[in-house]
């Protein structure tokens, strides 16, 4: 079985060698942009990593694969426009740099290029993958929805809140380690497994995310910390917080969410600090290892000989934690 | 053979019938709005039509043909955006109504719901037709930029604007009659001749229309007349004007170019006094003529029997003329 440094190289490769049409130089300058951002090419290899349980020959999932990281770069640039975001990965967003225009259209390229990798996965599983790329990325904008709705509501409930994660994060996921599959010839039911596995997986990376804009250094996480806090970005701890909290305290976190002048400080200091007085990062940190488990639950229950299993349990360990 | 009234129906209840995820409603108006904003369906109906030369059922050809009509209005949607158009077809366009963010992420979904139907050609033309919509939506995207760019220069030669019409329109329309042919299951000749036939009609099509937004009135086309001169818009006329006049001519055109403030009204009646004088209108419809000319060409180049051939010929003598 591959390395995840082997499989990581095959996928910086394939991503620096895209073809791209020579007359397309200006629009493509903000695709090339976002994509060397980098970061842990999580999708591709969550896809690529599936396909090596099921078949030695991973590189098979690899445009695919590539695909899914270009689709799911698309919609960062999109959502950076929509969220008026203007540092990404510590660098100017793609409309920041280069205006509205060309970030909606840079980012539409990217839609077609996705495609034009998904055509190349193997004949024999193209109507499937094709097909579950196409009703993935519908419900990724269906999520993005939801949160842009959220945006506007006073209240939203955990469930409403995990629903719109499992559209606009956890599918994504579970779409690539079901894709990996599909191209390795798993069975459906195996196929199904890693579908399973990946959306609980991409549950978990959400909230760990939730956590770690109030929780981390913000070099390491590369925006600043809080930044949801001040935005009043209805997270797993917001929502959380906004269910339990009662009397004073609940109604000091709506005087911080309704106020219109502020210092971003001491707005995220004292939300931090009803955050801490309610226990919000330890059950969000429960949540999250929860939804781990399960996700390691479905690894563990695929039809394969324990030493392939055991190989990608250990990778999939080592792709948990922040980086993405 | 079908009538074109009666593929048209198809088409119509096609588009109705398009099955939406229920939790995207929010997204999904903007959708239904544009997609309802109807025309005369100019794409799907090439579609359809390059269909039936071949094959009596050219049904099958419907999904797709829908995919391209549904991809055409995600260009639309978007490129109001970046065009800041206000109206469209006596509407208010989709970011008017909706705001920007909904405008993209609605226009995002499209490009999703049209690979979908894309999915649904028969098995034996999907990777061709699927292949074939990937590098023309690739090239719409190019063109688009193409003319982006244009705005910011001072001149753009004739070679210039017929290849980002080429790429902007006229792809489009080819690969909407190639897909139908493919799909009706036509030799790789022919199928060849119906994009070329599509590609010259296309060029014809964007030449007319750039005629009628000066030489129409304003209430059949559905936009004012004479938005293209207010707004510098790089059209043929424009492009043939620049490069025909000379001397003081010449001077009054980029100086009625170069205008910061001026009455809408006096630009159009003094650029088209001066496109009068140089006889641009003709030599505009001359242009088009041509393209047509070269597009019945193709169509009369293909191998099947007289009749079917003289069915075709008499269906696209009909969708000449504007209300696309």
């Amino acid at each position: 079985m591959y390395t995840k440094e082997e499989l990581s190289d095959l996928i910086s490769r394939a991503i620096t060698g895209l073809p791209y049409n020579a007359e397309a130089e200006k629009l493509i300058e903000p695709v090339k942009y976002i994509l060397s951002m980098g970061g842990k090419r999580l999708r591709p290899l969550l896809t690529l990593m599936a396909c090596n349980i099921f078949s030695d020959k991973p590189e098979e999932a690899l445009m695919p694969a590539i695909g899914l990281e270009v689709f799911h770069n698309f919609t960062l640039v999109h959502d950076d426009i929509m969220d008026n975001a203007d540092v990404r990965r510590n660098l100017p967003t793609v409309h920041k740099k280069w205006g509205v225009s060309q970030a909606i259209l840079s980012g539409d390229v990217m839609a077609f290029i996705a495609n034009g990798c998904i055509a190349q996965a193997p004949p024999h599983a193209l109507p499937k993958v094709f097909r579950l790329y196409n009703q993935t990325a519908t419900e990724v904008c269906i999520g993005q929805q939801m949160d842009m709705d959220f945006e506007k509501m006073n209240f939203v409930s955990r469930e409403q809140y995990l629903r719109m994660v499992e559209l606009k994060t956890a599918v994504l996921i579970a779409a690539c380690m079901k894709t990996g599959a599909v191209i390795g010839g798993a069975s459906d039911r195996d196929a199904e497994m890693l579908y399973e596995s990946g959306r609980n997986l991409g549950l978990a990376f959400q909230i760990q995310d939730d956590i770690l804009d109030v929780y981390s250094d913000s070099r390491r996480f590369g925006k600043a910390t809080g930044g949801d806090i001040v935005a009043n970005k209805k997270t797993y701890l917001l929502v959380k917080a906004m269910e339990m909290s009662t009397g004073s305290i609940k109604k000091r976190l709506n005087d911080l969410l309704a106020m219109k002048e502020f210092d971003p400080a001491e707005k995220i200091r004292e939300v931090t600090t009803i955050y801490d007085s309610l226990g919000i990062k330890e059950i969000s940190e429960k949540l999250a290892a929860n939804y781990i488990g399960k996700s390691f639950g479905y690894l563990n229950g695929i039809s394969v000989n324990p030493e392939r299993r055991e190989v990608i349990l250990q990778m999939a360990e080592s792709l948990i934690g922040r980086d993405k």
